[in-house]
């Protein structure tokens, strides 16, 4: 075990994309732990795009990260010292363990311990599949989109983490599953790959078109991660009664401009749309259902899990651009420890 | 009887409010009814915003009227003469009449024959309380809004025809209820004659600050007609879990220019919001319920019913036009017979 504990300090607001200024890297000792405390080594980071919204000034569904705080971020690490039997040495523990070498956890500030049955996966499988993305796609697509045998569902970003996961559940209960994603390449992969029946590449410039073709009989499930002109084209082809799992707006969170109007809203009105936002901690006493089944389906070859991983602490804030700039596919990890 | 039947036909479709250019005012004999028929006299027709949608130029829920048809509209009148055993002479009927003085029924082509137990309510109240109208306060609030004891309840275009009794409604519930309307005399009324807890005059400078004021815990249900910026403001102050009951966008009913961005659109997601849209003919199965429960709360003085009534055929243009100047209080009529 290394003695110091090196860290990302917030260190000034970010207009747009993170840069060498938003971030301080700091090292200090590695702290003691005190009764009921245990010490993590966090060996893995999960990236994900609302860590974008959480460095900005506005609070969202959690406080805004303050200068100098250590930056806020899902991790898996393993407990190496331990004075709370609820975490032995030697167990997995995930949670919001922060970009950080080390992290103290109590019973009053917990993670999750990794079950036995899961300890064996992947690193980036548990903080994917079976962790906080898993889970949101599989809330979001089962219980809000509720698609139907038959039906079309458009994911959005359906490269990235989330989007891979809930276009393959779309699949699982028989819908006409549309991903939109960035790129022939991306495109191709969804398709070839993950079992999508069609794919939009968004930087082409007849997506519009494209979006059109590949959703004949209107859509019926919008899993929307992007927001901005692409969930505006897909409003406007809403069906009646048809669903919006509203997870995420990546598309604004580095905004530095006016956005797009949404001239398809009235779309919501005239189809009798229900559109629900959720943020996936709201299900966190549910996590086990989700990732029993999700665990399930892996298991009989139903779900793919893909994943791009990064080596190197000092690469985390380059990886969190890597989000928005679509640089990764499926869950995006950084392996910060061996 | 009159041996001549008026109708206005639509003529061209109008950029923004309608016009002189908009509808031809045809004469035509009245119709002969053949087996099967029975011959109505409209007297009193129901002055809608979505009326307003149905002469655009894009499919709504129900498809644009044509150029050269009868302007369709709700209406009230009387079967005077029959060969459907369903419509016996001298009863009362209430439905898509159209803008015109004779209409033909029949079973192809219903209209809802008003009860014995209704017949006395005043003609303004039949196409409002406890008509159309009534029922759309009556879904969207209680179905979709579900307001609760002590929460905060919005209702824009608080002093129209539907805004009027959602809100009285979100009071029986037990919500705090402001309503957001134009000009003093109208915040004036909502308040002290209807008891809403506040008003806001969207036509004051200070509007949003007294949005603010008198929403100081937030917002949990916003019942929303008018759309644009006020709706934008009111997403800014969602509660989390609030619900948006999607009635009606009538601030974009006549625009012609580029409509204000949704910036607050995030705060859906944030707050885990739950926005659903409506069309009340949806509820077509139900309206009995609602209707009885509106009349039992009217006769326990519960509700309170208020119309704006025009006088006269050919003012039918004109009152289309006072909705969306906010020249009504309550529902508006036009009778056009006595």
């Amino acid at each position: 075990m290394s003695e110091e504990n090196r860290r990302f300090a917030l260190a000034e607001r970010p207009q747009g994309l993170i840069d060498e200024n938003t971030f301080t890297l700091e090292t200090n000792p590695v702290p003691g732990i005190g009764e009921g405390e245990a010490l993590v080594h966090v060996k893995w980071i999960s990236i994900d795009p609302t860590n974008r919204t959480w460095i900005g000034e506005e609070p969202t569904y959690l406080p805004p990260v303050q200068i100098g705080e250590t930056m806020r971020a899902l991790g898996l690490g393993e407990v190496i010292a331990s004075n709370n039997e609820n975490y032995p040495v030697g167990s997995l523990v995930n949670g919001l363990t922060g970009w950080q070498d080390y992290t103290v956890v109590s019973d009053s500030n917990p993670l999750m311990v990794v079950p036995d049955s899961a300890k064996d996966a992947p690193p980036a499988t548990l903080l994917g599949m079976l962790g906080m993305t898993g889970c949101t796609a599989y809330f979001g697509m089962l219980e809000i989109g509720e698609p139907k045998e038959g039906e079309t569902v458009v994911v959005s970003a359906a490269a990235g983490a989330v989007g891979t996961v809930a276009g393959q559940l779309a699949k699982l209960k028989g819908a006409r599953v549309v991903g939109i994603a960035g790129g022939p390449e991306k495109c191709a992969w969804i398709v070839d790959e993950l079992g999508f029946d069609a794919a939009v590449d968004y930087k082409a410039d007849d997506w519009k078109t494209q979006l059109k073709e590949a959703t004949p009989n209107g859509i019926d499930v919008d899993f929307e991660n992007v927001g901005g002109e692409i969930m505006n084209q897909v409003f406007g082809r809403l069906n009646i009664n048809a669903r919006v799992a509203l997870c995420g707006l990546i598309s604004g969170y580095n905004a530095t401009e006016r956005p797009p109007d949404l001239t398809n809203f009235h779309k919501l009105l005239i189809n009798r749309v229900k559109l629900q936002g959720f943020i996936i901690l709201d299900y966190y006493p549910r996590f086990g259902e989700a990732i029993r089944d999700l665990a399930g389906w892996v298991a009989e070859g139903k779900l793919k899990s893909e994943q791009t991983v990064v080596e190197g602490f000092e690469q985390l804030p380059h990886a969190l651009n890597m989000l928005f700039k679509g640089e990764n596919k499926g869950k995006l990890v950084v392996k910060i420890a061996d």
